[in-house]
């Protein structure tokens, strides 16, 4: 069954696989009148491009976009906006040694237990490259929502064992970093911590945060349409990701109600706000108006170069060692992800906040 | 925007309030030619009933179901079933005195936000008893589900600060005992633990578990409809759950490559199977024939006698004490719920999955 | 796969068999705060019901609905609103004769085909008592749009042939007469013409039309969505459809450009407006304001007292005369089903434009 | 809203206009492991090019497709399979003095009046180019269905008062006249008439039947999703379609139920088959196996040479002739995209119909 579209108004299907020709998204119903051009959308895909350091793949990727329709004259016409990044440097060769053997937590064996056939080069569809179609059109949505006055804020909060430490927490270094880390001796330890890991052959877990302001109070449904559920799934759809909070979450399954609950008060001007934020911004499935806050928690990259037991298609089993070029860690690349998934999610809910009162 | 539906081709909807004329599922998308009467699911909506014990609510609801259409002579017609639950014992003139107020970390002035009105009588539809409409639809599910050899096993974990343990691990205790645990100590511990929180007038967080066995490989998507990005979602949508994790989940965050990743190797039939099992059985998206391992965490009743401060519409400060008839932990009764949002996603995805190879 | 809700935002679902315990409609993604009482749906119901006539079956049936969820001190919440209609008068012995047989031109032979089951008694789910669910959810639709000043004007504008005569047109005589039709000639010319073919153990075919005045400019889409194509599928989904016509319709494909063609003018307020209407009020699937124009051709009613000749479950040949109690035209009982339609299907379309356009 | 996607399984989305970069599809959900190359697409795009001929445009467009992603090794591997054409003969100057004017029967007016924003250029999103993303599709679906004994014979019946007659209908003079008529008479009467229309600086209107052999028993709904209901959806987003008939359509009608009933009788080997087919191969929404036949009535090409009486933005009469290059009937070119429509549609519908029953 189609799987490859998220969103109900503004709705978006991605295309494209690691090795193929490009890959895409089309976003379908976006307002019209929006200004918008190829420049909006390449600043979000160039976050996620993997830097010139030790701490990413080698592989070398311009990912320069191009839109295809649904713009005329600077601005959105309402019709679906097509964009596309042509993939260049594919080493497809690197693959060849993989074509029967299921990698240890790689999609190989679930994909192909599906589908019956594979594309094995570089993961196929199952590829982190999957992504750009993601950040593509969470750049559209996070421009518009920015122009409502919510604005994102996301980094890595943790790299294995090393956690950033609210207390020295510097917005304005996560993107100068490329760990994408608020906390420069955090960064430090981590990055440290990443080079003794190449060397070892392995690779490392790691978490992000991302924190969404000035959403207004009244988006999201009471039932299935969850703006907390609707946020799970988007970002449970990201390759690697294996928890989710939202506020205090995990926490919160530990403590008293009477520390749990968040109260509200009227502010200066009036308006009705939460005390504290333990909830994280949603209540009962709708947004309150207080910050959102999530919680992603990432597996360590599986592709690793060690040595590791599996099996092939043929129920052998296999001593392997994966060559090729693979980032030691997720999080920082998939920072740019998360905040895609969430603009997307809120943008949507947004829109179909719009009929909620007969007016 | 319509949000009582979950599932694309087992498809529920859901409706009613808690102080409403009942409640009820329409579940469309069922198969036709399976064998259902209202035992199958009044079973399932015993397991949600309050016990009749310190840890639950005191409301009396019988919760008898009545099938309404789609089943004739004992068997599904492929049509609608409408299964309704009526509503006998509303107390609604509890909650005259909480017209006009938020209650802290309920959904009270979120959804007012939203819709401008609201059903101030037990929380109206953001009330627990919605869940009636998911265990209805679940058991439906899980019994479709049994015929194909994927059984679940849904228990609390903790409550509170006090955890099962796994060594003590009893399957058969879990209905045995209100809490829904499988470790007699941790019950013991826990239920005095709740007996005390009753006399504070205060209420705990706690979390379920809940693992899936024959599932087969195969069931999801790569991208988007990714199998835990859709039970992220079902999960999500019950009220009060603020964490999710997958398999080993959050503790793969801090984990190497090395320590994280699930080989594969061939069972004594040939058939390829996990070596370990971190991953919960889920990798990229899609299920590998391993136990899925869902991790759900909930915050405690917002519901609490104790004296909280908060704000009512007209942006007064107010001091609370709620009134009423509430469970002081969420767990024990959700679990059912938790696995009926399981079921109905992976029956889903097992419908989704009959067209993905062209035969 | 799930087939019994239409809808995007405005989602109505149906469920119910003709003797089953009754049929009913959840209408989820009604805006809140919308005025509703059981009233404004069973005048809608009445319209439906049949006559104590001689053109009408002989069932009785009271058809009072109860809306079960949904609306709170007479406003909607906009939670889901779950609407009932209880069956009484089944004569589902009327049946038994019929359990193996394939009725000519009924829905037996095919549903079997697809579901391997299937509810004789009164055609089960694809009785005519299916509409119930519609024109529940029809009502609600046409109470909201008429709020905005949209207005239907639905009659039976031909039986067989018989044809109603537009200089004979007198809107106000359409509900005073049983056959709906807006010719005082023409209604009793074709009651003369039913009369026989009731003697003659036959039935005849009919035709609706649908205006819908106020419709603003702008709703629709230009591809997929197209206003047009909503409303032919809603249409089109009312058993014994068989052709659907907009604006003048099949005989625009008889004529040349120059002919067909409307063109655009100032009104007397500067507004654009059409300047004839050979489009039915639609254009390029998106609304241009004028009055939107629908005729809907339906076949004779499949069952019929007289002789035929068909073949049973096993193969064999058979005789048949059809007992029970049936309509000879479906036009009359039909037409409000086309409206609800119509109703629904424009209402959903005007939620859906809330976001065209970035504001 | 989003409206650039139809089918539920099988899921496509097009993009593009008629003078952007260019037009696509997007197929997601297409069965893995069917063989599939450019050359089976570009075969049905070469039947919607325009000829090079007097009967249609002087637009000269290779429309040569490239596949981009989803197809490995020449199957398709169950991911989305993006497909684009390229825009190269645009002559986007013609449309500089229509930039204001709202042309008669054109979208001008009703899309600007829905997004307040218009790409004048061809007709932007409103061309008749849009159909390439539809036809791009329509061969896929075209040929998994021939591989399941399920085909396709598409042709122009008529045009404006010039019908093809049954008793000389040849099938395989369709494809071998630029008008795609069965008919060597009526095509020669057809292309003299569509001459002196094209002197005449007019258009006309024309229809098209599209039977469908080989749907097995079973395809559809009772309900909202009826076979016919989305087939009727699915031709009526075809721009220019007015009307849409299924088996007799508007004669049904005026039909006794004598003379309109199909019977059932088993053929030689014992199968139940329709003994007529009045209905069109589908009853109850279901289809029976019998040959599904379609009619489509199509409006005179709205763009044409002659002077005409219209309106601009600014509320002022425009006298207008309308320069450029345009077909002077629809269907002859519309037939593969009829087609398309049908095919999509029915494969669709074959991928819900697998969970039909449960075994």
């Amino acid at each position: 069954m189609a799987g490859s579209s998220i969103g109900d108004i503004f709705k978006v299907t991605t295309w494209g696989e690691s090795h193929g020709e490009g890959l895409g998204a089309v976003i379908d119903g976006c307002p019209a009148g929006v200004g918008l051009c190829e420049e909006d959308i390449q600043a979000y895909l160039d976050r996620r491009r993997p830097g010139k350091d030790a701490f990413a793949t080698s592989r070398s990727e311009a990912d320069k976009c191009r839109i295809l329709s649904g713009v005329f004259e600077g601005r959105t016409t309402g019709t679906p906006i097509s964009v596309m990044v042509e993939n260049n440097d594919q080493h497809s060769k690197d693959y060849d040694a993989l074509k029967d053997v299921y990698r240890p937590s790689h999609a190989d064996f679930s994909y192909e237990a599906k589908y019956g056939i594979r594309d094995h080069r570089g993961g196929g569809r199952s590829s982190g490259r999957e992504t750009i179609g993601r950040v593509i059109a969470g750049a559209v949505a996070s421009k518009i929502l920015s122009q409502k006055g919510i604005s994102f804020c996301t980094y890595v909060n943790s790299i294995g064992d090393v956690f950033c430490d609210p207390g020295y927490f510097e917005e304005g270094y996560i993107l100068k970093n490329p760990l994408c880390m608020p906390d420069r001796t955090a960064f430090q330890v981590a990055s440290k911590r990443i080079e003794e890991l190449r060397e070892q052959k392995d690779s490392v877990g790691s978490s992000v945060i991302c924190v969404v302001r000035g959403v207004p109070a009244g988006l999201g449904d009471p039932v299935f349409e969850k703006l907390d559920a609707n946020l799970a799934k988007a970002i449970f759809s990201i390759g690697a990701v294996k928890a989710f909070e939202v506020g205090d979450g995990f926490s919160l399954s530990m403590a008293k109600g009477s520390e749990a609950n968040d109260g509200f008060a009227p502010d200066e001007n009036g308006n009705i706000t939460q005390i504290t934020n333990h909830s994280g911004g949603i209540i009962g499935g709708i947004s309150t108006g207080a910050d959102i806050v999530l919680h992603v928690y990432f597996k360590p990259t599986p592709s690793i170069a060690s040595l590791q037991k599996t099996a092939d298609r043929s129920a052998n089993a296999v001593d392997l060692e994966i060559k090729g070029r693979h980032d030691p860690v997720i999080g920082p690349r998939a920072a740019v992800v998360v905040e895609s998934m969430a603009a997307i999610t809120l943008f949507d809910a947004y829109l179909k906040n719009l009929g909620a009162r007969n007016e």
